[in-house]
Order: C-alpha cells, then sequence, then structure tokens
C-alpha cells in the first residue's frame, strides 16, 4: 500500500462519482424533475455511497462534508445532463428513450464498481483486513448510492429488479481479494473494475436471470 | 460564542421539533394513519433531521436518545393535530384540506430554517469552521426530517417537487455564514431563519419554478 | 450482568435474524423478485435493525460487518423461503397466499421482540442506563429492519398501517425496564419477548384498531 494505490482510490471516487452524478440526473429528468431536484437527485446518488460506508467506518464527518471537490463535479455533470435533456426536449422521441436508458444503466454499473473499490480501499487505508467486512463494506458502498437514488425518486432500486447486481460486487470484491495477493493493488483494483462492469452489464444485455416465481 | 447563543440553539430546535412534527402528523392524517402511526410519523419528522446531524457529527448516541423533552413535545403536538382532525371528521371539506395543505408547507418551512440553523450551530459548537462542511450540514438537517417522514409516508419528497427547497437552505445557510462576520451569533441565526422562510414561501406562493422538462 | 446474560442477548440476536430474514424473503417472494433480490430483502430485514443500532450506540463498523454468522444465517433462510416458494409455485394458491401473509406477521413479531431485547441489551452493554435511551434504542432497533424491507420493498411500513405496532415495542421495553428491578436479567428479557410477541399478536388477531380519520 503506497501513495500511488492511494491516488487510486481517488482516481476511483471521482469516476464513481460522475457516473453516479449522471444516473440520478437522468433519472431526475426522467421523472420530470425541476433544475434542482436534478442537481439533488445526482448528489444524493454521487455522495450516497461514501456516506454510509464513512458512517459504517466511523468516519464522521463524512468526507463529503470536508471536501467539496465531490459535490461540485456532480453538481456539474448534473447540470450537463439537465441541458442536454432540455435540448433534446426529454421524452419525446422514442430512440433518446431508449438510450438514455442504456446510458443510465451504464453510468449505475460504473459507478458500482468505482465505489466498491473505494468501499474496500478505504476500509483497507483504516487497517481493516477480515474478509467479509471488505466484502460487506464494498458491495454497501456500491450499491447504497443507487439505491437511495431509486428509493427518494420512488422507483424499486436496480437491487431488485430484474439484473444480476448485488452478485456482481460480491464476485468484483472477491475477485480483488483474491488478486491482491498475486498483483499489485493497483492492478488488482482495475481487475475488480472490470469484473464488476462486464459481469453486469452482460447480465443486462444476455437478460441473465436467476429463478424467480413464475406467473 | 456564548451561553446565549446556545440558548438560541435550543429554541430554534424546540421550534423545529413542534413544526416537523405538526407536518409529520397531517401528512399522517391525510393518509388515514391511526394515532399511533400519527405519531410515529410526528416523531420521525421531529427527530430525524437531528438524528443525521449527530450521525454525521459523531454524536453518539444521538442527543435525541439522551433527553425526552423533543420526543415528548413533538408526541403533544401530534395528538393534537390528530384530535383537531378528528374533529373537523378529515378531508370531507375542501376548504379544510386546502387549509392543511397550506398550513402543512408553513410548518415544513419553519422546521426547515429552524434545522437548518441548529445543524449549523451544532457543527460549530463541535469546532468545525469549514464553510462548505457548515452549509451541507445545516443543509442535510433541514431538509432530512421532512426527507424521511415524506418516503416513509410513501409520497415524493419536496425536495424533488415543484418549490425551491434544497435552494433555500443553501440560500439562509449562505446568509448566516456571511452575517455572522458582522453581526452577532443571534442576529445571524435570525436572519438566517427568515430568509429560509420568506424565500421558500415566496417561491410556493410566487409558483416560481425552475426550468425543467416540458411535456 | 454476566455471561449467561449475554449468551441471552445473542440468542435473541439469532432467532430475531432469521425471524426477520423469513419475513423479508417472504415479501421479496410476493413482489416477485429473483433469487438475489430475495436474499438481499431477506438480508437488509434480519441486518437493519441491528446496523442502526450500532450506528445509534457509535460501533463503528457495526457488529454486522465483522461477523459473518448473521449474513449466512439470513442468506440460508432466504433460500429455503425462496425454494418453498417455488415449490409452492408462488401466488396461484389463495389458501397459500393466507397462510404466508399470517406467517409474514407472525416472523416480524419474533423479529420486533427479539431486537427490542437485543437493542436495549446492547445499549446496557454499553455503560447506558438513562430509562428513556433504552427504550427508544430498543425500540428503534426492534422496528428499523422492517421499516427498511417495506421502504425498500416499495409498501408503506407495518408501523404506519392497521396493527399497534411500535406500542408493542415500547410496551415490551418498559416491561423489561419494570422487571429487572425484581428478576434477573435471563428472565426479564423472556418476559420482555413475549410481551411484545403477545400483545401485537392479539392486535392483529382482534383487529384492535386505535382511533384515526373514518371516510
Amino acid at each position: 500500500m503506497n501513495g500511488n494505490y492511494l491516488e487510486f482510490n481517488v482516481f476511483f471516487d471521482i469516476i464513481g462519482t460522475i457516473a453516479f452524478a449522471i444516473s440520478g440526473a437522468i433519472l431526475g429528468c426522467k421523472k420530470k424533475m425541476d433544475i434542482l431536484g436534478v442537481i439533488v437527485l445526482g448528489l444524493v446518488t454521487a455522495l450516497g455511497g461514501g456516506f454510509i460506508r464513512d458512517l459504517v467506518l466511523g468516519i464522521t464527518p463524512p468526507k463529503m462534508f470536508q471536501n467539496s471537490t465531490n459535490a461540485i463535479i456532480s453538481t456539474l455533470f448534473s447540470i450537463l445532463v439537465f441541458i442536454f435533456y432540455l435540448q433534446k426536449s426529454g421524452f419525446k422521441n422514442k430512440n433518446w428513450i431508449k438510450i438514455m436508458n442504456k446510458f443510465m444503466i451504464i453510468t449505475d454499473t460504473i459507478g458500482l464498481a468505482s465505489f466498491t473499490i473505494t468501499g474496500m480501499a478505504t476500509a483497507i487505508s483504516l487497517g481493516h483486513h477480515q474478509k467479509f467486512l471488505l466484502i460487506f463494506v464494498g458491495s454497501i458502498t456500491g450499491v447504497g448510492g443507487g439505491m437511495i437514488r431509486d428509493v427518494l425518486a420512488g422507483t424499486i432500486p436496480f437491487i431488485f429488479r430484474e439484473q444480476i447486481y448485488a452478485g456482481a460486487c460480491i464476485l468484483g470484491a472477491t475477485v480483488f481479494l483474491i488478486a491482491r495477493h498475486f498483483l499489485s493493488y493497483q492492478i488488482s483494483m482495475i481487475i475488480c473494475f472490470f469484473t464488476v462492469l462486464i459481469f453486469r452489464l452482460l447480465a443486462v444485455k444476455k437478460n441473465w436471470n436467476l429463478p424467480r416465481i413464475v406467473d
């Protein structure tokens, strides 16, 4: 663990913040919120996972309250999404709906993967090493922001809908814990990122459905 | 910062508790809850903001668990609202619906303004001085109780509906931080209170709408 | 307070975890979730109350992150519920709907009673003795998991529906605090458990309704 490793953590933190902000802002636009609503939904999505992570790890006040960078980044990207939506006059074109729905899933997945990493990395940097704790903190950090976004916007969280979701986090976190025995932290993080990303996007694409009650 | 300043903090804490309890109890009545549901919804609204504030600032157990005053005040006012509703036989009269809807917005705004102040004042009393942190803690304390109320009662939080809402908190908090350079803490608090109150109520009254997607 | 007392706390913790996991899994099945959704809803219900309890009492990371026992137990019972549901082909038979609805209320009540106890016992073990704090922590631990379950699954929490719910927790917690002046901790816990259980189930059975607005 060295400085380079912590820089990687910051890198994924920013990537995740941008991606989740966009996913929140898209949902806000879909729900016909005004610009402040869109910004707020972007913020809670982008900062929610880190908020839960810090509360869980006893970091008070949470980092998001100490550093405005992520909040500013999130606000800017939410505004960009809002402007883009205004220009495309929102939902009138069916093609745009489809594209934005796909884009929302992609950004949500990038956020999921990034925050799973920052959750584990933050826990490790505080001296936690228990595997179960790391996987759990990684997963809750990954799914937390999206969960708050969906509950606040009144839709059922992704985690309960069709796709493999929590499973992708748990798989990615486990792969990270195995990889770091053999590889550097940086490469393990990248492998974790793409594991979550590919696994979840494939699951959506191929419509992998787990067993469920058939009507 | 002196004793008088802390007394002011307690004053706004109680004002906010009463106002939010009433707003929660009104929503509970509108949702046809029984008296315990109404009391509980009043409680989570009145105590929710302070709960989030204390978790965020690392005050554990949160103050609401150490002192029953606010819980008792909240319970009493929720019962009063419930009795009032029973007497007016609830929703039968369209005039009463209108009046109660307005009254809910007014009490919600008083709670919003009061808790924005207590959020900042509590953070300052713990030695935090960073402007971004103070505005953020103030805003989350202000909007927290109402957000929990609306999510639990199954309605979309005010923060995502028509009115300028989070914006009023951020404006009030910023005004407070500017004012306290020139004026006493007490007067800065009062200015903050009326900034949030007037800005939000004007926005509702004048139906100030921020840009949004037009259908 | 001795070792035997702490063993009792663990006992109720496991009973509550199993019961809440089942209640969450049943709701997940009713909502046609896939198996991972059912497991996750079981987990948040089973672990949610303890999560809130630990955050409130300043235990970070919460115990559920340090010990995988409860997560594993919860997952196993959620899978069992899911298999059972698949075999009974879900909702096709009206009798099974009725039975599962009843079973969900019973398991929810067992979880409620168990976590009210573990909430108080954990607070006492940390040296808290204020009666109001103990009742409050007990109640929030009891109702927390079920509340998160219902909000995430998009149904109105039990606490706001027909039955006496928070009231049962508060009564049970109060009975515990009185009983422990005269009896051993273990017996006081058992009395608390059955007070919550019987009071809530009787309320549902007899359809005790508190005053509410009549349409």
